[in-house]
């Protein structure tokens, strides 16, 4: 059938995103997107510069953004570079860190996206067993070829502590090691502080999780500037200018107005703490959670099962089709009255 | 120095795009951006759009601007392809359908970003010659294993008749042939009305420069849905949502309102057919173009000369550093007082 398309093309089997329903009836706590509004900073920061300047190209470097996620993190720009979400960012790191003829190491279980930009650029995995308990074991990571790891992991939440990434850094002189913060302001312990020690250190962050902006596509990675160097090559190679003019401008207005966010995620924290209480009651195993979302496993019902039920009412979490963690479900963490429907209504089943 | 890099990162030759001097001062002429301003209805679309909803992923297929660009090029929503900028649509469209043990033919003066691609993805090269003319001769792609072609070419501004085009489709029955016609709204003849014919023709379009977006990089691809397939393969592969929301509704706006578009595109050709007539009484060799640009070269004075002492005045055109075409500059149509300015100046210093 497909003839015109490349072996590559043939041969993938592409990353699958969670639903997408956007229908107001639907409670949707499957792809962890943050249930607060972005900061009306964003906004008027879009509407000041839609003006006759949208004509010309963009900085190739993502312009406003780039400083202001300096200045968040507490870097120098030279250390920043710009995507087009953090999973363009990770595609860019996947090719310009990683090689064929080295095993990249991450979690067996983690972002289902990995596997799949290992395997569009030919890069051999290294699957490393969690602990029974979810967490990583450091000193499995000791000696690598290249690591990545994303802290908090996903889909389990559980975070995995500075210290014990430098153990990681100290053992792994002659790799990069990636760390993918997609969800580090829930409650985690950054590494970023660590760039400037750490030469192969590369931190990825997004703003589709703290900042409310999934659909805008904004991330970012923190690094040496020889590794943003890398990251550039591959970028200018591929698409001068992945940053657009308004996402620029959103991004950098969202990343100076700490204090919402702050407020915002904070409101998501004790809402977890709240959802972790309650689904504990209500019999199920809860994963101490970092994350805007909780990875949970009930032994009465199987976690396809929950799924789908919650999804024929309208309630939307997700249940990864892997042997591994089949009778788990991730849930998003959303307001406080989706979470109160969420709670009823897994009451009334169970 | 690169010890982190991978060997691909240190190999490859990055793209370079013209200089973003965004300066009031400066008369910019090197990247063929639109000089008019978008649509109001694109402002319009975005200030709507600003709402919460933005705190959601985007629509994987880009939205809006998915069945937008359908309705605009007369084709069905299943048959397009939403890109972050043509040029990543590009990117997708060389690893989706190009292969390294085929050689990939493409004019020898032509985007200097397809060697780029080529270089990344490991697909060899076959450069055609450019006829004395910089016509294309379309015998030259008989029979081909891969095709690429701008149409117009750039930086030539050379058009391809739709009936040669046609001829290298008949010649090229089992291998992808791909027509870029960025510029295609500046006065040649689109092939988009061939792909139901030809199930392997796929055509690129931008926004960038007849819809006057450079800023908000949006591009689509228009061709069979076996092709469509293979270019999200890739897409979901490396980035499940390259289209953000505002991108998709500015896309939209930009593509449902043809009139606006017609008018200034209008204007854009009459203003080159009068640089054309004044470049020529200048004493320039003027390449017959049909893009919002002109190629032109001096036999009085070195195309690398007049560029400087251009550039020392604050009036940016493109040259370009290869010997083939070292003696041409590569003019984007401005305003009318743009281009009066350019010409009182070449006048003043030949």
């Amino acid at each position: 059938m497909q003839t015109f398309l490349s072996k590559k093309a043939r041969s993938i089997t592409p990353y699958v995103p969670g639903e997408q329903l956007n229908s107001n009836d639907i409670i949707k706590l499957n792809t962890n997107e943050n249930p607060y509004c972005a900061s009306k900073k964003v906004f008027e920061a879009v509407k000041d510069n839609l003006d006759a300047n949208l004509k010309k190209y963009p900085k190739p470097d993502g312009g406003d953004f780039r400083q202001a996620a300096a200045n968040f993190v507490g870097v120098d720009k030279k250390n920043i570079f710009c995507g087009n979400g953090s999973d363009e960012v990770l595609a860019f790191a996947f090719q310009a860190f990683f090689d064929p003829d080295k095993n990249l190491s991450m979690p067996e279980i983690t972002y289902s996206f990995y596997p799949v930009w290992a395997d569009l650029y030919d890069i051999p995995i290294k699957r490393i067993p969690l602990n029974e308990d979810f967490s990583i074991n450091e000193k499995d990571y000791f000696d690598s070829e290249a690591v990545i790891i994303a802290n908090p992991n996903a889909p389990t939440g559980v975070a995995l502590s500075k210290e014990k990434i430098r153990a990681i850094l100290d053992n792994n002189a002659y790799c990069v090691v990636i760390i993918d913060e997609a969800y580090i302001e829930f409650g985690a312990e950054s590494v970023v502080g660590l760039i400037g020690e750490y030469k192969n250190l590369l931190v990825v962050r997004t703003l589709s999780k703290s900042q409310s902006l999934a659909g805008i596509r904004a991330g970012f990675a923190i690094g040496d500037e020889a590794l943003i160097d890398g990251l550039n090559r591959i970028k200018d190679s591929f698409n001068s200018y992945p940053i657009n003019k308004l996402t620029s401008v959103a991004a950098a207005a969202a990343l100076n107005d700490k204090e919402y966010y702050n407020d915002i995620n904070n409101k998501i924290i004790k809402t977890r703490t709240w959802t972790t209480d309650k689904l504990t009651k209500l019999g199920f195993k809860v994963i101490n959670s970092k994350t805007n979302f909780v990875f949970a496993s009930h032994d009465k019902m199987h976690a396809k099962e929950i799924y789908s039920t919650l999804k024929e009412n309208n309630i939307l979490v997700r249940w990864f089709n892997n042997e591994k963690i089949d009778n788990y479900l991730r849930i998003s963490i959303g307001t406080d009255d989706e979470m109160k429907k969420l709670i009823n209504f897994l009451t009334s089943i169970l």
